[in-house]
C-alpha cells in the first residue's frame, strides 16, 4: 500500500513507449542537445520529459533559451529552482545536493525507463547518483574524455554510475572500457556539439549580435576576438587569471565579444572583476561586449567568423576543431583533452597569451578536423535509447585485463 | 571579505597538524575502523574529527556503538540527523542528498586536509562528492572490489572522486589502476575488518549475547547459526528472499542469532516481514534471537563460534575467510567478490540454501585464509594519511594502456 | 521568460474551476477530513488535489488509510517522503523544513487558488509558511483553540498566516478575532472530527478489532479501556509519563486497546518503552493490544463503546464530548482546551490516573454535548471555499480595540 | 546514548552564563542591532553567538558589513550559505526552508538558552519555527507593528512563536497583547534602528559616499534625493512600480543616491530594470549613484542630510521620524504603520510621487519625533535577556477579553 502511495503519481505508459527523462541544468546542455532532443521528441516509441533545474532557470543566463524550449513543444515535467547563491565551492556542493534531492522526487514521479545525463557539470553527477539509487538505467553523453578542473572527476564518476555510454572519440572509448564498462554498451558517436555546429546555418550580423549583452558595439564583419573563460573550480586564482586574460586581450585593440563565465565555484570573483573593469577601468574594456546569454545558432555563427577564440571553453576543442577556428586555450581546464591542430595552448601568463593570440591571428583559419565529428551522432543515440535492451545492476568488466591477456596470448 | 565570513568557523591549525575528517554513517563503519581511528587519534601529527550522520545516530541501530565512541575521547565535529524514513529507494536517494548537503557545511567549517571515505554505502558517495566539490583530498578505503547491489556502482564512483586508495587485495588494486588512478596513490593494505577480527580477543557467553536484542535465548556453547541478510537495493524481491532464508534456517531446528537488516532501500519490507513472523508465526522463529545492535567485539566473537554464517554480509567474505567460519552466501549482493574456500554460494531458493547450510555444518570450520589479511592494515593507512603528499586536481592515468603497451613491448 | 519556465508545469484550469490543494501529513488529518474531502471532490466548481507527505506515507502508520485514499479516486499531485528519522526535536524541526521545501515545488507546479491547512501539527506550519510565501490564499481549519505542547504555538502562528478561518467553537472564534483576523473570514463551523463521529455508523466486533495491531486479543463486547498518549513535545519526561500511565492502566486488569503514539518529538523513547514492556515485562501488558493504524470508522466505533478513554488525544475532548465517552485526560497536552463534562483531568501521577479511571468507569457514559458540534461543518466549509472572495495581502484588524471601544462607548 | 550523540557538540557552559544565539540574515539586521550586539557581547553573564545566513554572506550585499563583524570580535558559530537564486517567490520560500533546516543543526549544536529573532524578514519566521521546535526560548524584536507585504503575516506569526517581545511603540504593545501574549513578557523599548540613528555621529563627505556603488558622482553638500524601494512580495508589478519611481525621481534633475533593492521575491525584475536603465537609458540615470552595500554609520549620515527619502523603506518611518528627514512613502509596503509627521504617502502613480517629492523638498526638514524612540532601547533588551526568567510552553492569554471585562466592570 505504501508502494501504492509512493507511486501514485506514476502516469502509466499505456502505450508501451519508453519514457526518457532528460535533465537540463545549463544553457550549454540545451544548446548542444537540441538535435537529439528534437529526434527523441519525434520518435514514436519514446515519451520524452525534460526536467529543468540549475542555472537554466535563471533569467540572466537563459532568457533566450527559454524561448527555444517553449517553441519546441516539449513536456517539462519539473522546473526546480535549486541554485544556491554564492558562486563559491560551498554553494556549488550544496547546489548539487539540493538539485539531486529535488530531482529524486521528479524521477520518482516520472518513473522513467532511462535518464540521460549530459557531460560533466557538477550537478549532473548528483542527478546521476539520485537516478542510480532509484534503479534507473542511465545513459551518459560524453564520457571518457580527459580534462582539468573538477569536471575530470565528475565525468568519470558519472561513467561508473551509467549503463549506456555515448563517447565522442576513440580515446574516450578506450578509457571507458578500461574503467570496466560493458563493451556492448559503449558507443562512439562523435560529439553532439560538433554535429550541431556542422548543421547550423545561422549567420550573424552586426545588428543581431549587438542585441545581446552590454558594452561596446561589435562589428562582426571586421576581425574580432571571442573570449570564454570559465572558472577552474580546483584553482584559487580565477580572478587573477581572468584579469591576465583581459589585459592581454585588451592590448590587441581589437573588438571583443566576451561570454560571461559559467556559474561554477569561482564565478563570483570573476564576475566581480569584470564588473569592476566595466565601472572603473572603462578604457580596458572599451571595445568589449559582454554577453551572458546567446541562442545556440548565433553562438555557432560567431564561432565561425571569430578571428580567434580565447579562454578555456570546450567549444574551442570541439566545435572549433570542425569549424577550423583558431583557438588559444588557456590554463588547466581542458588540460589533457584530445584536440586538433587549431588549438594553441597557453599558461596563465599575460605575455604568453598575447603571443599565442597574435600567432593564431596571423595563422588564420584551419582546415576542418573530424576528430570529434561523426555524421549522425544524435540519430545513433536515439536508436540506442529507443531500442537497446536495458539493465540496472552493473558489474565491473575486466576489459583491461582481457586486453592484456589477449596481448599476452 | 565574504571569504572571511565564509570561513569564520575554520579553527586554524596553529600546530601545523594535518586535519582529517572521518565521516561515519553506520555502525559497521565504526566497528571496522576502530583500530584505524585509535591510531589516527593518537598520532601527534594528526587532528582527527569524527562527523556522524545517517543510521549511526539512530538509537535502534547504534545504542552501544555510542558508548564506544564516547569512551574513545574523539572530537565529534558534527552530529547530523539526516535519515529520511521510508526504507525505500526514494528515501535512500534523498537521504544521500541531505547527508551530503549537511556534511558540506561540516567540511566547510572544519576545512580538513583529508576526508576519509569508507566502503561503498550509498551516502558515502554523496559525502565524497561534497568533499570533492570543496576541493578536499579524499582517501578511500576498500575500493576496487566487485560485488552486486548498488554498492558496486557506488564503490567505483567513489574511486573516481578519490585521491588516495586503500585496497584490500591484489585484484582490487589492478582494477583501481585500470580505472585510471595514479599508481603512486594506490596501496594494498588488506582489510580493516579482518585486522580487527584478527586482533579481537573478546569472547561471547550465553549471558552476554542474550543481553542484546529480543526473542529466544541462544546457548552459544551449542552449535548455532548466524544470519545476516541485508536488502539488495537493485532487486525487487527482498521480502520473499528473506522469507525463503527464514524458512530454510527454521527447518534446521538449530538456535539462530539473526542480525537485523541494514537500513537500505528494501529494509522496510524485510523488517515488516520479520515482525510479522515474530507476531503471527511464532513457531517459525521459536529458536531465533533478533539483534539490531551489537558491539564489534561481541560480533566477532560470535563469528568465531557460529556453526555457519548465512546471508549476504561482507563479513562472510572478509572476516570469515580469516576466521575460518563456514559461510552460505545467498544471492547477488556479494556476487563476483573475491572469496576464500569457506564460502558456498546459493541462490534464493530455499531448498538450495538448506542444502548448502547442511553441507557447511557437516564440513565444519576452515583453515584461516590471508586473502584479505595484511598484518598492519591500519598502521599503513595512518602512515600514508600522515605523510603522503596531497593533491586535489585529478587526471586519468592510462595504466591499462601502459600495461598493454608494456606487454606489447 | 523565466516566468514561463517557472510556471511551465502549471496545468491551466481551462474550466475556470477553483483549484484547491489539500496537504495531508498524518492519518488523523485524513480521517477527520474525509467528509470535507468527499464534498470538495464532488463539487462542480472545485478541482481538488491532495498532496501527501509526512507520516501518512509511512507504512507503519498508514497502511489502511492508503486503501481509503485510493478508493476515493482523488487526484494526488505529490507524494513526498520527508520524515527525518530520530523521533526527537532535531528530526521534528528538520522534517518540517524539508516538508515545506518540497511542498513549495508542489504548490508552484499546482498553482492553487487556495491551500487548506488542517490543525496544528508541526509540519503544517511549515507548509502554511511556504504557501504564504507563494502568495496563496490559505484556509485554516481548527484555529483559535488553546492547548499545551508545541501545538499551541503552531496553531496560532498558522492563524496569523491564514486568510480564511474555520473554528470549532465560540471561544476559538473570539480568540481568532482578538489576534487581528478579519471578522468576515472567520467561520464557526464546529469540528470536522465530531461531524465524522456523528455520522459514522461503523460498528466494531471482536473479529474486526483483532485484525489490527499486535498483542492480546481484546473482547470489545466486554468493558475495555482505550489508551492514546502522544508525546508532549515541550516536555522531557515523555517516557516516564507513558510508563506511569501504563502501570496505572495495567493495575485495573481490564482489556486495553493501546493506540501507538504519534511520530512527534519524544515518540522514539515512548515507542522504545512500549517495546521494552512487550519484550521484558509481558505480564504488565498481558491484556493489551497495540495498534498503529486503524480505519477511521473502526476508531470511532471503538470510541463509542470504550469504558474509558485515557491519555491526551484531542479525540477525548472533541469526538468523546459528542459520543459521551468518559475520558481521563492526562497532563498538559490538551491543557486549557474547552471541554465538556465527560472529561476528568489528571496529572502524570499514576495513583491519580488510576483513581480518575476508576471514577469514570463507575460514572459510565455521559449525555452527548454539542460543544464542538454543528450539523453541517463540512458543507459550510465547502461553500466558503467554493464561493468566498479570495485575498492574499493580510492586515491586522483591531477587533480587540473595537470591542473595547464599543464597550467604552 | 542517542541523546549523548545528538548533543555531543554542546559545549557546556561551565560558567553558568546564559547562551544567546543571534541569527543575522541581512545587512539591515546587523546594522540596526549593533548597539545591542555590542552590549550583549560585553555582558559578563551572557555568551553571545552570531549565526550568519542568507544575504549577509553574499558579497554583493554585505562586503563592508563583514569588516564590521570581524572587527567586533564576535563568536560566529555558523556561516550558512542558503540563499536560493531566482529572486522570485519559489526561491524565497525555499530559501526560508533551507535556512531553517540548516539553522536547526546550528541551534542543536549551540544549545542556546535564548534565540533572538529580529524583525519580519521571511527567513526569520522559518528560523523562529526551527527554534520553537527545539524548545528554545525566543525573544522577538519589533513585533506588533502593522505594514503591508508578506512582512505583515511574518511578523505576527513570529509573535505567536516567541516568548519575549520587544516592541517599539504603544500601538504595537497593545496588538501583541491582543494576540494573546503574556503581559509580563512584552516590553516597549523603542526602536533599535532609531537608537542607532540617535547615537550615530558619522558624517558623510563627497569622497566617502562615492567610494561605494556605481554610477554618477553625488555631491552630498548639495541637495540630493535618496531612494530605497524594495519589492512588495505580495504584489505583481514591482518592476513597473520601480520604473514609475525612477522616472519621477529622474524628472527632478537632482542628484540621487539609489540603494539597491533587498533580495526578496520580486528583486530579480527590479534589478533587471535598474540594469536596463543604466545600460540603455543612461540619460534617465545620469545623476544617479547605485549602492548595494553601505556601512550603517554612513547610511545614517546620508539619511540626516538627504533632501528627501523616497521609496518604501522602514527607515523612512522609523529613523527619519527621529532625524526629521522628509519622506515620500510609496505604495503598500509600509501601509498602516504608525508614522510621524515627516511622512507623505503616495501611490504608485508617477505624477503623484513627483508632486509629493516636490512638496517635501519645499517643506524641508521636520522637528524630531520620539514616536519610535526610547533612550535606552538596547540596554533594556540586554537587561531582560540577561535576567528575565525563561519559559518554553506558551499559552494564549485572554488579554483582549480581560480588557473588555475590565472596561465593562
Amino acid at each position: 500500500m505504501t508502494t501504492m502511495l509512493a507511486s501514485t503519481t506514476r502516469r502509466t505508459t499505456a502505450t508501451g513507449k519508453r519514457r526518457i527523462c532528460f535533465p537540463i541544468t545549463s544553457r550549454a546542455y540545451y544548446g548542444r542537445s537540441q538535435l537529439l532532443l528534437k529526434k527523441l521528441q519525434e520518435h514514436p516509441g519514446i515519451e520524452l520529459e525534460l526536467m529543468l533545474g540549475g542555472s537554466i532557470l535563471l533569467d540572466k543566463y537563459s532568457r533566450r533559451i527559454a524561448d527555444d524550449i517553449e517553441a519546441g513543444g516539449f513536456t517539462i515535467s519539473a522546473s526546480l529552482f535549486n541554485v544556491i547563491e554564492g558562486g563559491n565551492h560551498v554553494a556549488m556542493a550544496k547546489t548539487a545536493c539540493l538539485t539531486a534531492l529535488e530531482f529524486t522526487n521528479g524521477f520518482h514521479a516520472a518513473d522513467p525507463d532511462i535518464v540521460v545525463i549530459c557531460g560533466d557539470r557538477f550537478e549532473q553527477l548528483a542527478i546521476a547518483m539520485a537516478a542510480a539509487y532509484l534503479n534507473k538505467t542511465i545513459a551518459h553523453i560524453e564520457g571518457g574524455d580527459v580534462t582539468g578542473s573538477i569536471d575530470e572527476s565528475v565525468r568519470h564518476a558519472i561513467t561508473k554510475l551509467a549503463h549506456i555510454h555515448f563517447v565522442t572519440n576513440d580515446d574516450a572509448h578506450r578509457r571507458v572500457l578500461a574503467m570496466g564498462e560493458d563493451p556492448k554498451y559503449v558507443f562512439t558517436t562523435g560529439s553532439l556539439d560538433v554535429e550541431v555546429a556542422a548543421q547550423s546555418v545561422a549567420t550573424v550580423t552586426r545588428d543581431s549580435v549587438n542585441r545581446y549583452g552590454v558594452g561596446h558595439e561589435v562589428d562582426v564583419t571586421q576581425p574580432f576576438l571571442l573570449v570564454i573563460q570559465h572558472p577552474v573550480t580546483t584553482e584559487r586564482d580565477n580572478r587573477r587569471h581572468l584579469e591576465d586574460t583581459l589585459r592581454a586581450v585588451s592590448a590587441l585593440d581589437l573588438p571583443v565579444i566576451w561570454i560571461w563565465p559559467n556559474p561554477d565555484a569561482g564565478t563570483a570573483e570573476m564576475a566581480d572583476s569584470l564588473r569592476h573593469f566595466r565601472e572603473s577601468v572603462p578604457e580596458a574594456v572599451r571595445k568589449m561586449r559582454f554577453i551572458t546569454d546567446l541562442p545556440v545558432g548565433e553562438f555557432i555563427a560567431i564561432l565561425k567568423v571569430a578571428a580567434c577564440l580565447i579562454g578555456n571553453s570546450s567549444a574551442g576543442i570541439k566545435e572549433c576543431s570542425y569549424l577550423g577556428t583558431p583557438v588559444v586555450n588557456i590554463g588547466a581546464r581542458q588540460q589533457g583533452r584530445l584536440h586538433a591542430g587549431n588549438v594553441v595552448h597557453a599558461g596563465y601568463d599575460g605575455a604568453e597569451i598575447l603571443d599565442a593570440i597574435r600567432l593564431q591571428i596571423a595563422r588564420g583559419r584551419y582546415a576542418p578536423s573530424h576528430l570529434y565529428y561523426r555524421p549522425d551522432a544524435s540519430q545513433v543515440m536515439v536508436d540506442v535509447l529507443a531500442g537497446s535492451p536495458l539493465y540496472t545492476q552493473k558489474r565491473f568488466c575486466d576489459n583491461a585485463d582481457a586486453a592484456t591477456r589477449a596481448t599476452r596470448g
